[in-house]
């Protein structure tokens, strides 16, 4: 199949797009660097080391396994690159990665909201139109998020909810709470994505992933320069990834507020099959679908708890902070959501052990030279346009 | 009160400058004359001529009324003219009408549609972030449109619903189920809105208005000079009002398929009359809350035959014609929707009348000589991006 990766040189496109060419598919990556560009401006970088270019990765995985990744450098927020790339590799499917993904980076100013909405939205529109022109029979595996749905005080079902009213009953889009600029990005695309399901005949999965830890794949693990990236930093650091760290380099876990955020996690190994089963098994034409992509539910405490007792098992003592919460967030909520569609397809869940806390150990630990210090407490804040003046 | 009116120069926001400043308020209207531009593009005009630019409709408005308009020629997508206009104005109350309103000429190609999701997310986000900077007290006052709900099939509420689920409940905001890339930017508008007044504190009362039709206000009528707008044309007329223009003109009405498209309707006078109250009891600090503004519910065949009896009254063989619809939407379907919230704050319609229609024929026939008639005649489809080529 031909399968396009948007966003193909980050932390889940560089490693889908090594897994579907290593599966048979043809495949293309697409991206812009706007997540190095990101961490240059902010002097932040990658744990691991992504020294080479997009085409250079691709090389690299050729010299080291003989399979293709067609690359193109381009921005999708300029139609003449989707354009070009749509006809010219008339995609079967695409997965679309190609977004700013950061809550705290939407967060720091305007600009960086307007940034992240123009971004977001107006590259996904490009993708819509493009499908629409040149690959109307493709399936279009889109990534959103979790937090989408916020914290509501009832079961989160997967993406639809049939509401009873007054007599009458029908299924309707889950109503969103998100919680950032970056989140609400996430929520226009899934209502922009509906409509042209609806309207021009699009078939799409909108994938509304939890949080993805782990730093390995089978293809990354094959050769240094097949690595991929590894972000810690206050503003593309999550949570696991990030208290891994901080317990390897002897610094208190950043846990904000009591800790009681509880949301959805999984394994990199497992967002890699959920897309590749969501490919496998496309939707109808005109069908939109969500699938809640996690493997299992932990509270931002109970992963501190478990990174700490993983330490105690390796000799390392994890000392918890529980830091002034830079985000406005419900520190304790109901949380229960649904999460069966890619279960009945056939995911295996990968879950979290201290095996696995105790083997992103070791991998941070090679690499613990390279870290930067100054980025990991969290610097911006929810609340506070200018110190002062916003509430 | 002073009161920042963006899209002053429209149909809405011009009667509106008015009357706020007939009720004694400060008012200062911006536009960048987006609607006009889009007209003099397309080769259509308004039927009521607007010659005077803003500034010297204010001018008009003094002359006549001896009250101040102040005017700001400018682009809200611009932050140097919103900011510029925050800074010096202060304004503690806001009705945003400044955006691109039309859901034809968003589905017109990519290009329109980028624009319209660019123009209207983006110069709302800038205005939320200005009050956040400058008047974080201040009352957004937002025209969003009963579109955004689209056509479920239970009862829909004002904006939030409490939803009953495997044993709990909560009240979350309403599904939506827009029908164009216009419509859908009032739904992320909603969506960043909400967020705004739930992470800054700010509060805002989002008008889902439903088609407005009507040419005069008590303001207007004053003088030819203080004429508001009045399109018929496919992209910018609307329903009612393109109905009346064809009675008088002989032109058969141009009923979408069956006309069974059931939509909320009401009288220009009633929706400024709305703004004032909302303007009038303004929500908390950190409240976002939904009114639906309209006053009755027609079918589009309610509306035809309506105005072939008026037609009758006064002497005119009004013909229907059932074209085939150039969008996509349910043209039977249940339609039942709550609006008692601005009857609760007083609000007395003024409810649709032969009489009312007759009053409208008269005006129209005043100006007939000025109509185009190119482009009555629906062009733009909701399929078919490129002929052949979509879906």
């Amino acid at each position: 199949m031909r399968i396009l990766i948007l966003g193909g040189d980050g932390y889940l496109g560089w490693p889908t797009s090594m897994r579907f060419a290593r599966l048979g598919h043809e495949v293309h990556a697409v991206d812009n660097y706007l997540r190095r560009h990101a961490h240059a401006e902010a002097g932040t970088d990658s744990l691991t080391p992504i020294a080479a270019s997009l085409p250079e990765r691709a090389s690299a995985f050729r010299g080291v396994t003989g399979l293709e990744i067609g690359v193109s450098e381009g921005d999708l927020l300029d139609w003449d690159v989707v354009e070009r790339i749509f006809r010219d590799f008339r995609p079967e499917a695409i997965v679309h990665y190609g977004e700013m993904p950061s809550a705290p980076y939407s967060m720091i100013d305007r600009e960086h909201a307007v940034f992240t909405q123009t971004n977001n939205v107006i590259n996904t529109l490009n993708v819509l139109y493009a499908m629409a022109e040149f690959a109307p029979d493709a399936h279009l595996v889109k990534l959103g998020t979790m937090g989408e749905y916020g914290t509501p005080d009832i079961d989160i079902e997967e993406g639809f909810i049939e509401i009873h009213h007054k007599g009458r009953s029908d299924i309707l889009p889950f109503p969103k709470l998100p919680g950032s600029m970056y989140h609400l990005t996430k929520v226009h695309d899934s209502n922009n994505i509906h409509f042209a399901c609806r309207i021009w005949g699009l078939r799409s999965t909108d994938l509304n992933q939890g949080v993805v830890y782990g730093i390995e794949t089978e293809d990354t693990t094959l050769d240094e320069r097949l690595n991929t990236r590894f972000d810690y930093d206050e503003v593309f650091g999550t949570a696991l990834n990030r208290f891994c760290l901080q317990a390897v380099i002897g610094h208190p876990l950043t846990v904000y507020g009591t800790g009681g955020q509880t949301r959805g996690y999984l394994n990199i190994v497992d967002t890699i099959r959920c897309v590749e089963l969501a490919i496998l098994n496309p939707p109808e034409a005109g069908e939109y679908r969500v699938f809640n992509q996690f493997t299992e539910q932990f509270s931002v405490l109970d992963l501190a708890r478990l990174v700490q007792s993983a330490g105690k098992q390796v000799g390392i003592d994890v000392r918890v902070d529980h830091l002034d919460n830079p985000r406005v967030e419900k520190e304790e909520h109901y949380y229960r959501a649904t999460h069966t569609k890619l279960l009945d397809l056939g995911l295996e869940p990968h879950l979290l052990s201290e095996t696995l806390i105790e083997s992103m150990f070791a991998t941070i630990e090679r690499y613990k030279a390279r870290v930067i210090f100054d980025h990991i407490l969290p610097v911006t804040r929810w609340r506070g346009i200018r110190e002062g003046s916003a509430r």
